[in-house]
């Protein structure tokens, strides 16, 4: 312990990840604090949290009117202010989408220790945001819990790993053909089978666009060219991801899938907490941990993502966007399932990139590509 | 790099971690020269070594007229004398059995460097050399591929660890009962399916002794008690260990079993280098790593040796002794492959333990260990 009790801002109190934040911060008041909490949903659970964690900063739906009733002695403040205010320590970042992209960008502006679990923000803007960190003399420590593996498995190594290998679930669909995944419904594809998660990183999974998204987050955390990062299926979600080093040698790092033990690491590095909430790892009930290549004829959205990553520009922007719109449309059952796929291949077929993007070209190439999302699916194209 | 070339020292060096060590030195000529070689059996391999890589110091077989005609420019020197060397930097001790307590303990007292292969001089005398190498600011680097995985992943974390998990591939009779164990043969037993070892260890991982030592030596190396060792069963000897932490994240190295990779691991340290000849893992060839708790009924010598390691005193010099002893009575087929377990469980039993004991202490119950197995072998009582 320093000694020091850790502020902390929550951007997302009220999701799944925020939720299993709070969860940590419980059980350890002598090391964390709750300076602020935003959220953007669910106001009746931002309540009980700023009744339970008495923040300093809390923010809803942006309207001061709106955290009214929920008691006193906190100041409402926007998300992109509460993430740069001097009190707050580490920012966790834990929205769901590309609304994390401002917030990202003020916490990064202001060096701040960044717990990221929005991950859309740095595929969309990766670049800029390292940039700014780096310049800011930031942080950021990975929340998903591939990446936070990768973090652990490089912990203590002095160079640059030889090969990253991101694990994917496989979701719910694993050994569908093309032909099956036409009809499988929004109930189906959001029960995953290991992980308890927010809707959309859930439909994610299920096209395997999360792994892509992951890989470009991969390269932009570590810093690792595309062509040393690879994906295996491994459907029992307890080997989270491996490291190659030069010497051929591999990490791994394995646990449960339970969010907040990569939360918890992030909050507390370099320490490791004694957690008794968080399962530990019972091996005989592991017979066996099975790994294959992915299929990417059924699910194109991965190397579809990774192609955007490797192109860069504002291709990952428009990726994140159209994916976004076209999960809300296939949950809303106005698209197919494989039509997730047709929309975002679509749009990025039809989008002319722009080099060497600013933070405004990106959400210019944000809006773009929602609304051409949108009038695609409206013209019944691709559905 | 740091610009130095290491000087290293390989007792044992015609052994099948003397030949690994030297493949691995002749790929890095930069980095690493052979100072001297130690052998004890085979003399035409020890002049091939010795014309390759001409080392300044030179023993075989306790006998100066042995290693006339090997050439000249070097000087005859006994391993205890080498291990000690004012220009050695690192010591290999790669011997066989109880051969290596005396090199070690030279070695440690000289607080060199010491890449440790040979597990029972540790057993034997493991908090002996511990201190040892602690007062004299030495260090142990494991070369065992177990310990080596361990060290990697304690690598960089700035805790004890909660738990460590030795692998063991079972061995070639893996699922035998008790009763099909009585009838192997030597020829049987020396065929292990992952690893290609010496003829001891090789036996040892048949019989599971060898795990009971590793589980002595991951106690001395790393200060975890006892109660905090277990041992899984993995057939495919993929993964070569787990650490779990105190929140209950578990680290693993991977790679195939090739011992290069540990011994080049602890010559390089903390460096990793980039030798083509170590095979990288192939994930579209492992399609499943197993686990499943050890069998410990049809092989009572893992727990045996546990239970030895936790009395401690001289019980695990008279385990090393009993054991080598035994295993050698086995290869010649004076005793069944279940008349190893019991006559180690029968000297043992006889032992009467020396507390504290002395380096001299360790030496005299290991010769009463071997006197004794001899004698209860010769009067057939377990055979």
């Amino acid at each position: 312990m320093t000694g020091k009790i850790k502020q902390i801002a929550i951007l997302g109190s009220t999701g799944s990840i925020g939720r299993q934040t709070l969860d940590v911060i419980r059980n350890f008041p002598n090391r964390f604090r709750v300076l602020g909490l935003a959220a953007g949903k669910n106001k009746e659970l931002l309540a009980r949290q700023v009744g339970e964690f008495k923040p300093d900063l809390v923010y809803f739906q942006g309207d001061k009117a709106k955290i009214a009733g929920m008691g006193s002695g906190f100041e409402f403040m926007p998300p992109e202010e509460m993430a740069g205010h001097p009190r707050v320590d580490t920012v966790v970042i834990a929205t769901s989408g590309i609304s994390g992209l401002l917030p990202l960008m003020a916490a990064a502006r202001s060096g701040k220790e960044i717990a990221l679990a929005n991950k859309e923000a740095l595929v969309a803007a990766g670049s800029i945001i390292t940039s700014e960190v780096k310049t800011n003399r930031g942080r950021i420590l990975p929340v998903d819990s591939e990446h936070s593996a990768i973090w652990q498995c490089l912990r203590g190594e002095n160079k640059k790993p030889a090969r990253l290998i991101l694990t994917a679930s496989g979701g719910p669909f694993l050994h569908y053909s093309r032909e099956k995944l036409r009809d499988v419904s929004p109930d189906e594809a959001l029960k995953h089978p290991s992980w308890q998660m927010g809707r959309k990183i859930t439909i994610d999974s299920a096209t395997l666009m999360n792994k892509g998204l992951e890989v470009i987050e991969a390269h932009h955390l570590f810093g690792t060219p595309f062509a040393k990062i690879e994906v295996m299926i491994h459907p029992e979600s307890i080997v989270h991801s491996l490291v190659e080093f030069a010497d051929g040698s591999i990490k791994a790092q394995l646990s449960y899938p339970d969010m907040r033990l990569p939360v918890q690491y992030a909050l507390s590095y370099p320490d490791r907490l004694d957690n008794r909430h968080i399962p530990r790892l019972k091996w005989d009930q592991i017979k066996s941990l099975n790994f294959a290549p992915p299929d990417t004829v059924s699910f194109p959205c991965l190397e579809m993502a990774i192609e955007a990553g490797k192109r860069g520009e504002t291709y990952p922007a428009v990726l994140c966007a159209t994916d976004e719109v076209a999960v809300d449309l296939f949950i809303s059952r106005r698209i197919k399932f494989t039509g997730i796929a047709h929309l975002v291949e679509k749009v990025l077929e039809m989008h002319r990139a722009v080099q060497s993007p600013t933070l405004n070209d990106i959400i210019e190439c944000d809006a773009w590509a929602r609304e051409t999302a949108l009038s695609l699916a409206d013209s019944n194209v691709l559905c």
